[in-house]
């Protein structure tokens, strides 16, 4: 069997070779039969043939011990002896135990050996990947929320010229299950194509090539996510983009690349360390507007973060500036799983490149221009996770201020979320997270996902004054806004939140408590008849706090 | 085309009734082949042929909006009139719009109407399932801790005797993925086969026939609970037995499920209730002793409790008796995704079965004979949910009470999770979690799963003096009490944790956190010397408190 499966091997990788060779020579780029050599053995072949009248080698017995043997039950060790035995030993090994010489000679050296070989070991042959400038990307946000934009169309752009950039080196590539133009990362086309080897037939085929650094013809976010571990472990760098509530198909496929991460960095620390698994979650629970209830599950952040931290990232860029220099600084790293929570909606644009850098850089930010508490102690904390969690914030702080302008109020953005987890070498201290949340005055946290998880991370901080407004598995077929009240994210009931949790304010709170209801009202009955939002909430612009 | 495809589908039926009466007939069990309309349509067939040069229908164009037509951009109205009017209004409304009474009496009435037909409203076919009465599998636990059993065995009994009381009624089936035996459930197969229609070769296959109550014969987790839910959706009962992690495949389905449950309790009314999801947990986190780290996933619970937990149940029963208590309320449900985490490896029996019912119909229980606060306040709470978590702990109060007689601990046993929960309809009122947990003792809560739920549940309560021992993504294949000292889950780690969290236990405590530290060590080294678990860990028994 030996000979015969060495024969077939030679044979194989020969035809491999000719296949290439033909490739190149005559510039053919139809699809090879690439050779496959099925292999059927019976199951536990070469173990026991029988046991106890049953058959084991061939049958489902094999799959378990076939010979019951161990320190206590010990009757049976003559026949596990001759079994071990059928294996000639004695061909293999001297009388002191100790393996052949001919036999060793046989074993490989150096980078022969298969785990030390660069192909089973990818980031020895990692090249640095090149990016551009991220700053020429950037949006001009001076004038804070006064432009609306898609953060994935922006990231697009950066997409593209990272293929450009990286074209001779090829070792750069995306993947979609057929989702790459609607989550609106349509720029790569303009540089690339997806790859597909079978027929093409325009023009009912669009976008298709036999090269191509996107992989986005198959509706199959396993094999998506699964191509890109293997692309990673080659010492490449890639990202899959899918929806988010599909991201719960591959949930366990994320946690064996995690396991595999940590145990290769903890375990055997002679791995060189691979580019990271870069995931983006686009298409969101809140930009579901005609897909709805069923497209809604936002808990693969929250699935990820139960696990080592160490080896978790999860991005929530508010905005296109701070989404492209999340990916800027996840498709460099290594050893990670990025979870990047993107929006691809036109929504209003707030930071600065020169904000967003530090957002990222530092993972969380207190935003000045959005702040009353001019460096005192404030009254209450907005902290937002995410695209619409900021937008709603932002517009609550707005109606907060003109209500009570003495009111000190504290707006931070959070972009890496995992810094706020105490038990991770990269958490803050407890100390920065004081001066960031205080130690007891409210936080009002606006947060993209299931709520739970804000009240993991807050858990073992001082400051347990947490009111999360996340989602909170209420959806349907309706509008954008309606999707953020009925999860209690909107500004009228984050207004109220705050105004209920500042002992100061609830009192005379109540005439704005009441306005925030009549609003709530006016709402539900509008988008029922009009089935658009509100004006005011669809016209609503930022203005300088006063 | 519609006559055409009438004319398929009633040649189809009139297959379908000539394989059943051939099946009744001739007692024929082999399978048939039944038919199957293969319906091959160009997507977006009668849509709009083209649209700016490009074809829409039979392309992928047909998934997005044919025509780009809104509120704010008619200026291609007219192309949308005319595509819609294709369908020919006329013949189908009158002048006013209303549909013409020809049209109208197409209509079919009553169960004729698909959403009204049995068939798919399959609540209105069930049948109630006869149960057993749980006293007759009931272990004697008088002396508790005396006598070790396999708590899936014991349920094996149970679940074999629901099969023989409902074969009449056919309303009960079990699945698993080629695991029903090593989830030890084998004693189901007492009196029934795993069902399975193609050839069957003894003895190489067993416990195989043509018909039967378990599904087991195909790998694969989607397969089964996708058989489960549609079952569970014509009115019919059954579970579905899963190594714990590779649940993690299913999540998203499993979250589908729950999105129609509650959907349909919530929106359709006139839905009436099927019998719930039941999905067991087996072979867990802390029961892999060979298979190891990629095996160990424990976040099932987490992934259901972040959903809205009205339709969901996460109980983690301690030992046999508990378990089958669970199952017997479980099985009898209806409406929900009761998810049951159970122990399938010999462990010490705690509850008598007048225990374990309280435990299951309160959802958690002081158990008097393991506390020693006589009723008063206690100086330390510990909780446990889950086999192993429970075992640990009652090893933990046997070492601090031989220490110290006069400390008071307060045991509690969680078995239905989600009791703790704050915002839910079932959840325990803030006095009555108070009464158990006190409002600032610290609570040391061994627990089966990742920490964070525990913390969640405990974040929206008073008592935030909490110390979660849980899974904590720490595995290797090592011993089973191993597995437990590296996620620090251990009796030594606990006795370490309530000296450390108790003010007045904590320096008088340093020389017995000393000792546990020794024995820490001496069980680190002793492992890897021997390979087996220190004995005085292995033998340890409960004795009765003074």
């Amino acid at each position: 069997m030996h000979k015969l499966m060495a024969a077939e091997l030679d044979k194989v990788v020969e035809e491999i070779h000719d296949i290439r060779k033909n490739a190149k020579d005559n510039h053919d780029e139809s699809r090879p039969k690439w050779p496959m050599i099925v292999f059927r053995a019976p199951k536990g072949w070469t173990g026991p043939k029988t046991w106890d009248g049953e058959p084991i080698e061939g049958s489902f017995r094999a799959h378990q011990i076939p010979i019951p043997v161990d320190r206590n039950h010990m009757e049976h060790a003559d026949k596990l002896t001759a079994w071990l035995k059928s294996y000639r030993p004695e061909e293999l090994f001297d009388e002191n135990g100790a393996l052949k010489p001919e036999i060793a000679a046989i074993i490989p050296q150096g980078s022969a050996r298969m785990a030390a070989n660069p192909v089973t070991n990818g980031g020895k042959l990692t090249k640095d990947l090149i990016t551009p400038n991220i700053d020429d990307y950037a949006l001009d946000n001076q004038d804070h929320g006064k432009q609306d934009g898609s953060d994935m169309t922006e990231l697009g752009k950066y997409i593209r010229d990272v293929i450009v950039l990286n074209k001779d080196n090829k070792n750069f590539r995306g993947w979609g299950p057929d989702e790459t133009l609607s989550n609106k990362l349509g720029a790569a086309f303009e540089d690339t194509k997806r790859q597909w080897m079978e027929d093409i037939h325009e023009p009912n085929d669009a976008l298709l090539a036999p090269e191509g650094r996107i992989i986005d013809s198959m509706l199959s976010e396993h094999m998506d996510e699964g191509m890109l571990e293997a692309y990673n472990l080659t010492g490449r760098y890639g990202f899959f983009a899918s929806y988010e509530s599909f991201l719960r198909v591959v949930d366990s496929m994320l946690t064996q690349h995690f396991k595999w991460l940590r145990n290769s960095h903890e375990e055997t620390p002679w791995r060189v360390d691979v580019p990271s698994l870069n995931v983006i979650a686009a298409s969101t629970a809140f930009q579901q507007d005609h897909n709805g209830y069923s497209h809604q599950d936002p808990g693969i952040i929250s699935h990820l973060a139960e696990k080592k931290t160490e080896y978790i990232r999860a991005y929530l860029p508010a905005d296109a500036n701070s989404l492209v220099a999340v990916f800027d600084k996840a498709i460099q790293s290594k050893q990670l799983i990025n979870l990047i929570i993107a929006s691809k909606h036109p929504r209003p644009q707030w930071f600065t490149m020169d904000e967003a850098k530090h957002l990222v850089s530092d993972g969380l930010g207190v935003i000045d221009w959005a702040s009353t508490d001019n460096g005192e102690e404030p009254d209450v904390v907005f902290a937002t996770a995410g695209s619409e969690p900021t937008t709603e914030s932002l517009a609550a702080v707005s109606i907060l201020h003109d209500h009570f302008p003495e009111m000190k109020i504290r707006f931070i953005n959070v972009v890496d979320l995992l810094k706020l987890k105490k038990d991770d070498p990269r958490g803050l201290s407890d100390a920065e997270f004081d001066a960031f949340f205080t130690k007891d005055k409210p936080v009002i946290f606006a947060y993209h996902a299931y709520d739970d998880l804000v009240k993991t991370l807050f858990f073992d901080r001082h400051n347990h004054n947490l009111h999360v407004h996340g989602y909170r598995e209420e959806g349907d077929i309706t509008t954008p806004f309606d999707m953020r009240v009925r999860n209690e994210l909107d500004r009228f009931h984050l207004v109220k939140s705050a105004l209920l949790a500042t002992p100061a304010y609830t009192e005379k709170g109540a005439h704005v408590i009441q306005e925030m209801n009549s609003i709530l009202n006016k709402h539900h009955d509008y988008i029922r008849s009009e089935g658009t939002d509100l004006p005011e909430v669809e016209d609503w612009k930022w203005t300088t706090l006063k």
